[in-house]
C-alpha cells in the first residue's frame, strides 16, 4: 500500500504500483492525486443508499468508505459504507480486474475514502451484514481519494464514542441526525404558534443569578462572566412586547458534577411567553411543542430510532394528549404510598424523581409528564407565588422517563413583589438592581421554561449518558476535542 | 395616579381612586391586582391588528399599551399599542364613561399595560397617526395591567436604541422579527438541501487560530478558551461522515475593534460541505442559500423591511440569480481602472472593498456577489492552493452592498499539505496537532463557510451599525445590559 506521502498523478492516471509491464489493468486503480478542485468531470456519484435492485446491471461510480476487506484467493470483498449504509463491492481477477488490482483493493487502508466504479448485479442470497442486501458492486475501476493511516487515533475514537464494534459510526450518526430533527422540529413548532427566535448574548457583565457555579472571563482589561441561562434575556424581550420568543444556544454551568446527566456547557432549547390571565396558557404551549417533537420524530426518524435501539435497545417512548399534568401534592401521596417519607415542602431527590417517574408509567402508561405546583421553598427567587397557597408556587418541572429535562415558572412581573421576595431569600438587591428594573415600565404577565437538547435525546433515545448525545461533551474533566 | 405600590383589589372590582360616592362608573376602571394565574377566565382578547372595519360595532376585549394619551375636555384620546400596531381609543363622559374615569385614563403613564373593553368604531376620517386607520375604540372599561414608572430608564432606552421619537419601537421590533426570519430561512433552505444541524462547544482548551485575540475563561482550576470560530468542530464533522453541517451560535473575537461592523460576540452561520470534485459545488449551495434567505424575507417580511424604511430608508436589496461570481484578478482589474493601485496579492482595505461593490452594482445592477480565487498570501494557512495557480488559492469572500459577510474556501484536507502550509505561515505544529491528526483518517474534500448574521441583517436593511441589527450588543466598550 502507498503512503499518504507518495506521490501522486492524476486522477486518470493512476499510479502504478505493480509491475506495470504485467498489468493489464493498471490504469483501472490506484491513488489519486489530491482533489484540489482541478476539474469538474461530469461524473455523477451514485449515493450507497440508491443501490438497489433498481439499478441493477447498470454502472455506477460510488464515493464511500473501506468499511471491511477480505481477500479470498483471486478476489477481494469490501464492504463500502457511507454514512449509515453500506454495500458489498467484489473486486476478481477477470476482465477488469488484475491480480495486482485485486491486491492494491485487499491493501487499502480501512476508512479510506475510494471511489469506485462498479456494475451493480443482484444476488440470490440477501447478504445480512450490508444494509444494501439485495446487490452488490461488481468493481472495474477504484482510485483512492483519501488514504486513511492504519488505525484510528483515541481522539476520533472519542468523538464517536464506540461501545460496539462496527456498529458505533451508524449509531453516533443516528444519534446526531436525531438531535439535530429536534432542534428542527422545535423551532418549527414554535414559528408556527408565532414566536420570535432572538438570539441572547453570552458574555455579561454580571452573574445571572447571584454567581455561584458561574465561568468568569477575562474581558479586556476587567472580567466578565458566561450566562448561565437566558432567561433575564428572554424576559427583556417579553418586556418589550415581543410576546413569545424562543433561542437556542449554549448555557453554562461551572458546576463540579461528575453525573450522567450534568454537562459544564449543553444546549438550552428556551420559551418565554407572555399569557393573558394563567400560566397554564404558557404551559400548554410549552407541552404542546415536545409532543409535536416527540411525534415528528417518530414520524421522520424511524430510521434514526431504530439504527440507535439496536445498539441500545429501549421501549418505544409513549406520551399522552393532552399531556399529563401533576400537581407536586398528588406526586407526594403517590411517593408516600409508595412508602416514601417527604415532606410537603422538600424538594424531589434525584431517586424520588425516578421513582415517581415508574409510578406514573405504572398508573398512566406515559413516559413524559408535567409535574406543577412546586412548593415555593425550593425555587428561585423570582417564581411567582400561588395566590391560593402561600406554600405553592406557579412553578412547573416536565419529566421523560422519570428525569427532569425541563424548569419554568410564572416569573414574578411586579417590581415590588420581586423586591421582597429577592430579600426573603437574602439575595443582595444591589447585584440585580437590572434584573428588578426591567420590571419597572410595563411588564405583562409571562412565564417561560428551559429544556436541555442533550437530555431530551438522550431519554427520548432510552440512552443512559448525556455525553451520547453531545458531540463534544464538556464536564470538569473533559475540554477536549 | 395610583402609585405602583398601591393597593389593589381583584381584576373584576377595581380599586376606586376619585370620589366614590359620586362616580357612577366605579366598577368600570381601576388598576387591576397582579395577575398571578388567579382565574383562567374565559374572556377573549383581539389583537390590536385585528381591530378593523369588519369588527365595526362589535364589543371587544383588547390588551394593549398606552402609547400616547390627550385629555380634551370630557374626553380623552389614547393610542394603544401592541407590538407594531396602534388604534385609537376614546374615553368620553357619557353612559359607561364618569368625569372620573375620564380623569383615571388621562393619567395613566405611558407604556402601562391596560385591558380595555370597548366598541369598535368606524370613523370617517382616517387617522393617518395611527395603523389601524378606519376604526377606533369607544371604551367601555379600563384596568390597568402592569402600570409603567414615569419615565423609561436610560438602559431600557439603550435595548431599543431609539434614533426617532415614536418609531423606535416598531423598528426594533421590526429588526429583529427580520433577523429571526434569517435564522428560519437559512434553517429551513438548508435542511431541505440535507445538511444536518451541528452544536458545536464554545469552551475550548486551545485557541483556534494560534491564540489571537481569544478570550480567556476560568476554568476550575485551569484555563480555557472561548471559540473563535465552529471551523474545526464543522471540520471534524465533515470527517466524520456527516457531509453537509451547519450551525449557528455565538463565535467570540477579543478583538479591540471599535468601529461599526465590530463586535466581540456575535452569531454565526456556519457551514461546511464534502464535495465531489469542485469546491464550486459548495459556494453555488452557499450562495443559493443566501438567495433563498433574500427572497424569502422580500416574500415573508415586506411589513418589517417598509417599518425599517420608514425610519431608515434606502432602496431594496437587489441580487441576481446565478449569483454573480468574480475572480479576485478580475476585481483587481475594475479597481485599477478606477485608479486604485494595488499589487496582486494585496488584500482588499475596507475603502477599497465598498469602491468595489458600487463598481459592481453600477456595471452588473447587484447588490450581493461572491469574489472568488483570492492570493493565496492573504488567506489562512488551511486554505487550499489553487493548483493551477500558486499565488492563488480556493477561497472566496460574498459580499452585500459592498461588505463582506461570509468568508470561505477549500480547506486542505491532506495532512502533509497542511503541515506544510503551517510551517510556511511560522505555525508551531504542536499547537494545532490536534486540527491536522483530524485528517489522517481518510478526509473528504470539503469546503464552507461563516456568515455573521447581525451583518446580513444591517446590510439587508440598508442599515449603517451592527449595534442596530444586535440586541444586547458587546463591544470592547460595551458589555450590558
Amino acid at each position: 500500500m502507498p503512503s499518504a506521502s507518495a506521490s501522486r498523478k492524476s486522477q486518470e492516471k493512476p499510479r502504478e504500483i505493480m509491475d506495470a509491464a504485467e498489468d493489464y489493468a493498471k490504469e483501472r486503480y490506484g491513488v489519486s492525486s489530491m482533489i484540489q478542485s482541478q476539474d469538474k468531470p461530469d461524473r455523477v456519484l451514485v449515493r450507497v443508499s440508491d443501490l438497489t435492485v433498481h439499478k441493477a446491471d447498470e454502472v455506477v461510480w460510488v464515493r464511500a468508505r473501506v468499511h471491511t476487506s477480505r481477500a479470498k484467493g483471486k478476489q477481494c470483498f469490501l464492504v463500502l459504507r457511507q454514512q449509515q449504509f453500506n454495500v458489498q463491492a467484489l473486486v476478481a481477477v477477470g476482465d477488469h480486474a488484475s491480480k495486482q488490482m485485486v491486491k492494491f483493493a485487499a491493501n487499502i487502508n480501512k476508512e479510506s475514502i475510494v471511489d469506485v466504479e462498479g456494475v451493480v448485479r443482484k444476488v440470490n442470497q440477501k447478504i445480512g451484514s450490508c444494509t444494501q442486501q439485495d446487490v452488490e458492486l461488481h468493481v472495474q475501476k477504484i482510485y483512492v481519494i483519501s488514504l486513511a493511516e492504519p488505525r484510528l487515533p483515541l481522539q476520533l475514537d472519542d468523538a464517536v464514542r464506540p461501545e460496539v464494534e462496527g456498529e458505533e459510526t451508524s449509531t453516533s450518526q443516528a444519534v446526531f441526525r436525531l438531535q439535530s430533527g429536534i432542534c428542527h422540529l422545535f423551532r418549527e413548532t414554535l414559528i408556527n404558534k408565532g414566536f420570535v427566535e432572538i438570539q441572547t448574548p453570552k458574555i455579561i457583565s454580571a452573574a445571572s443569578e447571584g454567581g455561584a457555579n458561574v465561568f468568569t472571563v477575562s474581558y479586556f482589561k476587567n472580567n466578565a462572566y458566561l450566562a448561565q441561562s437566558p432567561q433575564l434575556y428572554k424576559q427583556m424581550c417579553i418586556c418589550a412586547d415581543f410576546e413569545k420568543v424562543f433561542c437556542i444556544g449554549p448555557v453554562f454551568r461551572a458546576e463540579d458534577s461528575n453525573t450522567h446527566r450534568h454537562l459544564t456547557e449543553f444546549v438550552g432549547l428556551d420559551i418565554e411567553m407572555a399569557f393573558n390571565y394563567h400560566y397554564h396558557e404558557v404551559v400548554e404551549e410549552i407541552a404542546d411543542t415536545l409532543v409535536q417533537i416527540f411525534k415528528g420524530l417518530q414520524k421522520r426518524f424511524q430510521t434514526e430510532i431504530q439504527t440507535v435501539n439496536k445498539q441500545f435497545p429501549c421501549e418505544p417512548f409513549k406520551f399522552l394528549e393532552p399531556t399529563l399534568r401533576l400537581e407536586y401534592c398528588e406526586a407526594l401521596a403517590m411517593l408516600r404510598e409508595a412508602g416514601i417519607e417527604m415532606g410537603d415542602e422538600e424538594d424531589l431527590s434525584t431517586p424520588n424523581e425516578k421513582l415517581l417517574g415508574r409510578l406514573v408509567k405504572e398508573k398512566y402508561d406515559t413516559d413524559f409528564y408535567i409535574l406543577d405546583k412546586y412548593p415555593l421553598a425550593v425555587r428561585p427567587f423570582y417564581t411567582m407565588p400561588d395566590p391560593r397557597n402561600p406554600k405553592q408556587s406557579n412553578s412547573y418541572d416536565m419529566f421523560m422517563r422519570g428525569e427532569e429535562i425541563l424548569s419554568g415558572a410564572q416569573r414574578i412581573h411586579d417590581p415590588q413583589l420581586l423586591t421582597e421576595r429577592a430579600l426573603h431569600h437574602g439575595i443582595d438587591l444591589e447585584k440585580i438592581k437590572a434584573y428588578i428594573d426591567s420590571f419597572r415600565f410595563g411588564a405583562p404577565p409571562h412565564a417561560g421554561g428551559g429544556i436541555g437538547l442533550e437530555r431530551v435525546t438522550m431519554l427520548f433515545l432510552g440512552l443512559h449518558n448525556v455525553r451520547q448525545t453531545s458531540m463534544f461533551p464538556r464536564d470538569p474533566k473533559r475540554l477536549t476535542p
